[in-house]
């Protein structure tokens, strides 16, 4: 079969040929849709050899979509020709943590050496993919697999985000996004739709700021020194109860810190490289700043149940996967609006 | 000064003339700017002489706004000119669940005689009106008193029962609104704007049904022995995550019952007279039933920042003072669209 | 090998000789050290023939605990040889709720046939039995399986109506456990482990009373007519914040709906077959009443770290297999002090 | 009548004579019974005279407890004689924050100039003080005025920081405590009162940690290099759930950065002057950090009733007013155990 694969460090991704595997007892293999395709590829792909943990050749794509096409022995709970969506961020399904759902943070996941699909097991950029248990489906029934793939990362981590600051974000709340691209647009449908706040974008782009309103932002500036100043005018002086930052460099930070509230959340997403200083007198009182990472599974079942009732949207672009690495090519270049998605 | 006052057991209200009183320490004094009528109202003059208990000659209208007019000795945080809500549930400001806010389950009230405006205190539907104490009025800004003060109880009460159940109302879930009154097309305002939940409204009038819709529900259904069938079958067999019932008889209790699901939150906020016999096996496992009563003080905030933003608006019928009895006429008649206002 | 059995509707269950089970592909088998005796095994037994949907012959025992003993193809995440307690309310796996660790509420597992074992599938009194899936195994480690098994139902099941009452536990406040029997005295432990709450024990047994309060309860009463005027007394007039009642009759009810406070919560454990007319008018605002059901994957594992910890402990009478006939006769008998135990 | 006043920038405390003040409406006048000396009075006595905000003179005490001696006008829910509590944080009364009883962090306070007694307005260290508003003072009743006057902010900050972390504190979970002083000592015993958590103390005086093992802790370690590792240890290699600095300098708040979990919450109490670099990859996932403030109105009742049931006991040392100095100067030597109490 065809797979997309980063093949050596530092070359850009190539359409090679590669057996068809075989699911093994309680995997299943999925005839895959769709792909999607995400800044942290391209983040992967820019380390150098000593900090490239993900093993090669690595077959990439952590979001996928497609249909169940063979169960390995001991596989109930699906059948062959189900449309589904996967769950990413994989553990091991046994301890505490991973008993809640919450697999994005499994206890054994290191120690045990499993990894997600894409970051290190083979991922959705093929023809076909192992899953490694059934559970890592999530049933899309009729929704459009192509449309809603990317909200396996694109949509489940601002939702995952959002969602532990839900409680905060009253009516009369304002929040924040910062960076309106392929997570942030996501995540300002998913703030209208499931709360009463007043939704503020900031950006650097114009153009992403326009794609911010469109999607219902009530508010979009400029990403620049004057940011602060306006939130903090549209909340009587006392600033933002949250602030999603879905860049997370030094400037970004930095705003988010002088915009947040007391009792405020800052939530870093994006995985720049900023670094904030953080003491008692650096920030509002009982503010805090967190750094949450994808989502839980029943979240994406939430976030595909979002999309059911067509509150939540993905721009997307697509491609063929022969036509794959131009996606990263134009992704690099800051050349896309929303998401790019491969479809087989 | 003008009021309308309950003055005999049986007969309807009447409007007189009374003398305007005057604010004691800590006491604010406010010229009414609009009152709502309610069905409590209804309800309390419906009562035998020896049930009702709120006192005679009795100044109607627990919802009240109105011009700050005169402070009291020791007032602070409020100026004359402010316009403002009030808060209804009075309580003693002192105890522990007062100390939240939580000020209708005040433990004190019964025992000091604490009672709310128009509910025991002289109320609202009279030109001037007397506040115990600056707490129990929150600033209305630059929100209209006539469009907004029926949000004190109407939008206050189910926006509190809502707010209890709101973890449960995640997407894909369904919500149930039973009664698409006065109270009940609030609440579905309120579910649209904090939810993303899908909102079916219950009703055996086909005119609300209409508004139902225009305000926002999914789906509206007659609130007939079909009903329970069709809300299972919106949501795959399993039932609703909440049911509001704002009718609170006999046959709504019964459907609520009907159609909740596993661990869902069956909410009376009607005063209805209906009784359901409650066993472990008769309902769904985890689901509950419960009735609470008006709101919370900060709750009042949170429904007028709502109505701020556009995303609640209430059905209103305006009268004078002079005209406040025929309102009373026509919502025995049940011949209101929306909620009645007496604007002074 | 050796199992207790229920064959004949309305006999005694019997120690019969059946073949050793094989587990399937996904499947672990476990050789039994030790299984717990339960009123709800009492319960389905005294069931007529038409109401009775359990299967026969049927393996009893939903309360197990036992060794790794042969692994199914395609586990991982547990090896022979591992001490591990099982987790009883099976699901799917695969839904929604299940993607949550609630699979005592799973979606799917009434259509698929997906029973409990000892309550449908085969359990845990018979020297091996088989595990339809690993995550359904919580590791005991060093923990007594003798002493711990019950904990899997006796210990869940309170554990789960306790922490969903958490939040009104605030110090101050009054919990009251009505029935100190079996699950009782483990809810009474938890409580006092995880709350600063007041800890209420009705019994209308004085030995129970005497274990209540040996395991920590301040207060033991009978559980009369004047149980819920001194309930009142200890709480300033305004009641419990929490009734947690593990009888359910009638009566039960009864004192439980007369001793709860505004808001609080009455939670129905017990398997009695009372129902209390529930109104808007019948109960105290917003108080809830609701029934819920054994308990989620997660909180086995903490009802064992509580365990650990040394916070509970089970009063146990221990039988051997061949014995176990003579448990339920004494747990018939109400002669049983804490929860019998089948040691293999 | 006599009081203990700050006069001078940078000079020790006074008792001077002052006149006794009298309560405006709506303000209560307090026999002042004890009041509490806390590291907070030695932080501003410490400012240079262009960071010294407080005013001048000032009268010390923010933790004060008293009998009621007289009522201005207006004021209900009060009578002479009764004891009280001061709850110190004083809020504005009005604003959305303080509706809820979280006066800490009021809207309004900075712009109307309300400050805490002792902390800008007249302190407790006197014969005699005025509370602004009744609502300032929690009932006492038969709980010793002396014995329990600290817990009012060495109580009431730790309660705080601690009761949003409460969900995290599952059993199974290891709560940290650094600084086992006037703070630490009494969050130890909340942890222990609230919580199934492992307690872990951290200090690096011993004396402090016997205290700390003496009130609680399950574990007291040296707070030095290998005070990470040990914490790892307890807990599987995954780190603590919650860590309660009540030092707040540069190493406590690296030592716990290096020793929270996953999804943890590094909470900081002490006004040590300490900073971290925070950024994505500084801290694991999901885990916060934050800065709380006092505590709230309805918190100030749950910690007395925590005291009430013996839960917590704060060490004393008990001082008169004349000797007040001393306790100041006892305190800056780091030679009491436990906190200072002046005795009026």
């Amino acid at each position: 079969m065809k797979a997309l694969q980063y093949r050596t460090i530092g070359a850009p991704p190539e359409v090679v040929e590669i057996p068809t595997p075989e699911p093994g007892p309680g995997q299943v293999r999925l005839k895959v849709t769709a792909a999607g395709v995400c800044h942290s590829d391209e983040f992967i792909m820019s380390l150098p050899e000593d900090s490239y943990t993900y093993g090669l050749p690595l077959t990439l794509g952590h979001e996928g979509a497609g249909i169940v096409d063979e169960l390995g022995e001991g596989v109930t709970g699906l059948a062959v020709g189900d449309s589904a969506a996967v769950y990413g961020p994989w553990g091991c399904g046994y301890c505490y943590t991973c008993s809640k759902g919450q697999e994005n943070y499994c206890e054994n996941a290191a120690t045990l050496g499993i990894t997600p699909p894409g970051l290190g097991s083979p991922g959705a950029m093929a023809e076909y993919m192992i899953i490694d248990n059934a559970r890592h489906l999530v049933p899309l029934g009729d929704l459009d697999p192509v449309q809603n793939v990317s909200l396996t990362d694109a949509g489940l981590t601002p939702y995952h985000a959002i969602k532990q600051s839900l409680d905060q974000l009253v009516p009369g709340s304002v929040a924040v996004v910062i960076g309106a691209g392929g997570l942030g647009h996501v995540g300002i449908q998913i703030l209208r739709a499931m709360t009463a706040a007043t939704v503020v974008a900031l950006d650097v782009n114009e153009e992403k700021l326009g794609l911010a309103k469109e999607v219902g932002a009530h508010h979009a500036f400029l990403s620049n020194a004057e940011a602060a100043e306006r939130v903090k005018e549209l909340t009587g002086g006392h600033g933002a109860q949250a602030v999603f930052d879905f860049v997370g460099i030094q400037p970004t930070m930095e705003l988010g810190q002088a915009m947040i509230r007391v009792g405020g959340d800052q939530v870093l997403v994006g995985v720049g490289s900023g670094t904030l200083p953080v003491g008692m007198l650096d920030k509002p009182w009982e503010s805090s700043i967190r750094a949450p990472y994808w989502g839980y599974r029943s979240e994406l079942f939430e976030v595909l149940e979002l999309a059911r009732t067509g509150a939540i949207h993905v721009e997307t672009e697509i491609f063929t996967l022969d036509d794959a690495p131009k996606a990263y090519e134009k992704l690099h270049a800051g050349a896309l609006r929303g998401r790019a998605v491969i479809v087989l």
